[in-house]
């Protein structure tokens, strides 16, 4: 595959051009509330409305339409392969039927329903597994089968380059920046918006947060050393348990000034405040961020950031299963 | 009570004036999917945005603000009076906080659980009652009280010309717009934004929704005389079930071009489509207009328009009770 081995502020230039017209540019809301809250002007960009119902259609359409392009026109049928705690899956789903081509996804047992439904409403093809570790034995199958090319949701970099773009959208949309604050999961998101953002604005400071039971991005930042669980943490934020990936890491290490974790309640209390106070759907991922904000650790360790962009970075929960997510 | 004793383009005008820089300007958003289903292009004016939670702020501002205005500066302290299904109480209540103002509010007792802590958050004084035929005692009791001055809801000329400042934003945001919908009650957001387009673009459809189990607007309408039933409907959609009032219908029938009745069940599904498509929360009466627009009888009456604005009214819903409210 005709991938860019790097990400760079010009392969996420050139991303943001391939998504014109086919990605939305999310708009950025405000809430007086979150503000008085927080202490400081919050900018909530709304990933939760970007096609897909996440962010990950960014990077997952930015992959698989670089691919189209280097692939021989004779080839007759293309086919992707992507491993995904639901959200991935979806974008990868959507992007492979936008340019026209045969996706396979696999997906834990237990992700929320609307992920699966999602997937299967863009006609890709959904396998379940319950043990992450039967992963890439899943993936190698299909790949034999179909001859798929296999694209990470988080570790590929043209993926990353595709996350990047909402960095190039806060440095236009937010007046007077001062930091980012984002979920960091396998770290494509991260990895990206702050390699936008420190490229164009060095003093604007980017940070991840993360669930405190799946705090894997802060123990490799503190020891200077990639860490990940041997375990799959659980978490209500279930888009965000994975640890950062190897490529990933290099980049959170060099651009990230600090992340910042939440206990499960904290998110559920992002969650109510997001739904109630902003009228906007979002999923326990998806506000890992909003609840960093909100913190007494943001408060101590973020002092001097007065215009704070956080990013909603996906929508997809299961309506049904609200009372309980929200459940003190 | 210095108000005006009639709605007219002018006084929506001087409304939009006196709410600049009080009310958002909500925004419009659109939505693929539900363009596909209604097959004709959708633009929704997100009123769940509105401060208060519902477009009933910009009737009860542009209202109690006119009452300030217009009061003797000598005067010691001023009380506002008001009866609601729920949303036009927050709307008069965060609006009596911005001026100074008191506010009561008499409420059913079965209200959402959401809409009284609004209320009682903007500091108003909330008054449950469980019958609709004990309202106007309490609120003479109120009067004698405080020497409360009464706005009506959906009735009083300025609460309309404020609900009208809807319509003038909807011409300016939406291009080429064939037809606006939204849910009817009162019928004060009707008669607002009805004489707004009609002054301003006379061929420019405007369309009220409701449900059908309380389809009063529908027989006013048809029999081209006011009809109210004698009981309160039962419905979801627990803002709309209230009949026109004496003002706003003489601006109904002269301005309003057809009434559309939706189903319990459609007014769920709009919900569902609206929360998981959009990732909006919006509450049951918030998406009658929705439901309206994506109807058979809809398809069928309004056939020629292209672009329809549909009014998503509100969005103060009991996220516990969204399960239930979403079962068919
Ligand atoms: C809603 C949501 N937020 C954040 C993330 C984390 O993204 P990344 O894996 O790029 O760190 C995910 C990943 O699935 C997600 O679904
Ligand atoms: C969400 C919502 N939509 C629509 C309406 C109906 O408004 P009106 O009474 O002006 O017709 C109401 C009234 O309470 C409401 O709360």
């Amino acid at each position: 595959m005709n991938t860019n081995d790097e990400v760079t502020l010009q392969t996420i230039e050139e991303a943001a051009r391939t998504l014109s017209g086919h990605a939305i540019r999310t708009p950025v809301e405000t809430c007086e509330t979150l503000d008085l809250l927080a202490g400081r002007r919050l900018f909530f960009k709304c990933e939760n409305f970007q096609k897909s119902g996440a962010f990950k259609f960014r990077g997952a359409f930015n992959a698989v339409s670089r691919l189209v392009r280097s692939s021989e026109p004779t080839q007759r049928e293309l086919h992707v392969v992507g491993d995904s705690s639901g959200n991935y899956a979806c974008g990868l789903a959507l992007a492979a039927q936008h340019c026209g081509v045969s996706a396979h996804v696999v997906m834990p047992n237990n992700a929320p329903e609307c992920k699966k439904q999602i997937v299967l409403s863009y006609g890709a093809t959904l396998i379940q597994r319950e043990r992450r570790q039967d992963f890439p034995q899943t993936i190698k199958q299909v790949q034999d089968l179909t001859g798929a090319v296999y694209i990470s949701g988080s570790q590929n970099p043209d993926v990353i380059s595709g996350q990047g773009t909402m960095g190039l959208e806060l440095l236009q949309q937010v007046p007077d920046l001062d930091a980012v604050i984002m979920p960091v999961g396998g770290g494509g998101m991260l990895a990206g918006v702050s390699m936008a953002i420190k490229s164009i604005c060095p003093d604007v400071r980017v940070y991840g947060a993360e669930p405190e039971v799946a705090n894997q991005a802060t123990l490799s930042l503190q020891n200077a050393e990639r860490f990940v669980y041997s375990y799959v943490p659980r978490s209500i934020a279930d888009g965000v348990v994975a640890g950062i990936g190897p490529v990933t890491w290099t980049y959170i290490r060099d651009n990230v000034d600090d992340i910042f974790t939440v206990t499960e309640d904290e998110i559920k209390n992002a969650m109510r405040l997001v739904s109630e106070r902003m009228k906007l759907v979002v999923e326990p991922s998806g506000v890992v961020g909003v609840a960093a904000a909100l913190s007494d650790s943001f408060k101590a360790r973020a002092g001097g950031c007065k215009n704070v962009a956080v990013i909603l970075s996906g929508g997809n929960v299961d309506l049904q299963k609200l009372p309980e997510l929200l459940q003190m």
